[in-house]
């Protein structure tokens, strides 16, 4: 009944976590796997079924409970090459972004439209929220790897613009493995733009 | 931090649910108002925080437990005034769709992209998940109302077809009352389409 929907496949370079216990509360490290259920990477400090209202989501007051959205962190390899040779930087590590999953493969990720999924072998699911928008913060982290380049962290967030990965959550809980290969499965195609003045005479009172 | 996305409002013309006591499992009945929280509408037969995998969603095998994105459906008023023109009803009800909520002033509701949000008054607000395929089901409701008109259970999937409104998800629990005005607000507009051919070279080991 659905309508099939393109899918292409990446890789799984890296999976990283970072929990509450870390000394480095920001930065993940690698692990050869995780366990997600319907709150995100278990053990993970991103991890909850719901989460607090910050400056990400400015249309509701600060510290309202909403549902989690951004329960995991995912970049492509690709694309940190890209945000590196900007920067002038040998390479720049998805543990420094604070990413949980590092894919190979797929062209632009950061560009997958929101409700993409990604389908990984041991049945864990992610959908995907959208543009994780790059701040100072893993900024000022390359910067502290880079202690005699000056303008890093600032630097950071332009260079990265439409090349920091994206956010989601999960939709079936299991296994994620580094070097699993991972399905990606976009919604079908829409197209919306707001029409420039309302249409009153289509209105049905 | 986030780019502003475009918004544009429309009102909700009305609030419907189906309890499972209800003796037509299918169709929904209008209410002046429902209280929503993380797993959908409070008493609605289709809330709750995670769903078995049906024939909607074939990637997954029959029976899964998955993540509930299917908790309310919404439908637009102007699109079902089509869909009764095609079919050459007087009308096609809401209720008779199994609709939660029916939107009037939003055009090409059906056509909103996964991602958008709708924003009640009193701070429930909800995740549109993607269209609701139409199958044959609200088709029969139309054509028990029509004994004299033969075919209108099949012809509907084609007249609805997207014309049939959304499925979401809470993301904020509220209130939400016949009558609201719903500001809609669209994700950052994406485009993506899947390279002809995996490019190997961009590829880093």
């Amino acid at each position: 009944m659905p309508t099939p929907a393109p899918s292409l496949t990446g890789h799984l370079a890296n999976v990283l976590l970072c929990t509450d216990a870390e000394p480095k509360r920001f930065v993940t490290r690698e692990v050869p796997e995780v366990t997600v259920d319907f709150a995100g990477i278990v053990g993970d400090r991103h991890a909850g079924l719901t989460r607090k209202a910050d400056v990400r989501v400015p249309w509701f007051p600060k510290g309202t409970l909403i549902r989690n959205t951004r329960q995991l962190s995912i970049v492509s390899r690709e694309e940190l090459v890209e945000v590196a040779r900007t920067l002038g930087v040998p390479h720049v590590l998805a543990s420094w972004l604070g990413a949980n999953l590092e894919l190979v493969g797929v062209p632009r990720l950061t560009h997958l439209p929101p409700g993409t999924r990604l389908f990984f072998p041991e049945e864990a699911t992610l959908v995907m929220e959208g543009e994780n928008q790059p701040c100072v913060g893993p900024g000022r982290v390359i910067e502290a790897h880079h202690p005699d380049r000056k303008g890093l962290a600032s630097r950071f967030v332009k260079a990265a613009w439409q090349k920091r990965g994206l956010v989601g959550w999960v939709e079936r809980p299991g296994l994620i493995r580094a070097g699993d290969a991972v399905r990606v499965m976009l919604p079908p195609p829409v197209t919306y733009s707001l029409p420039s003045a309302p249409s009153e005479s289509e209105e049905v009172g």
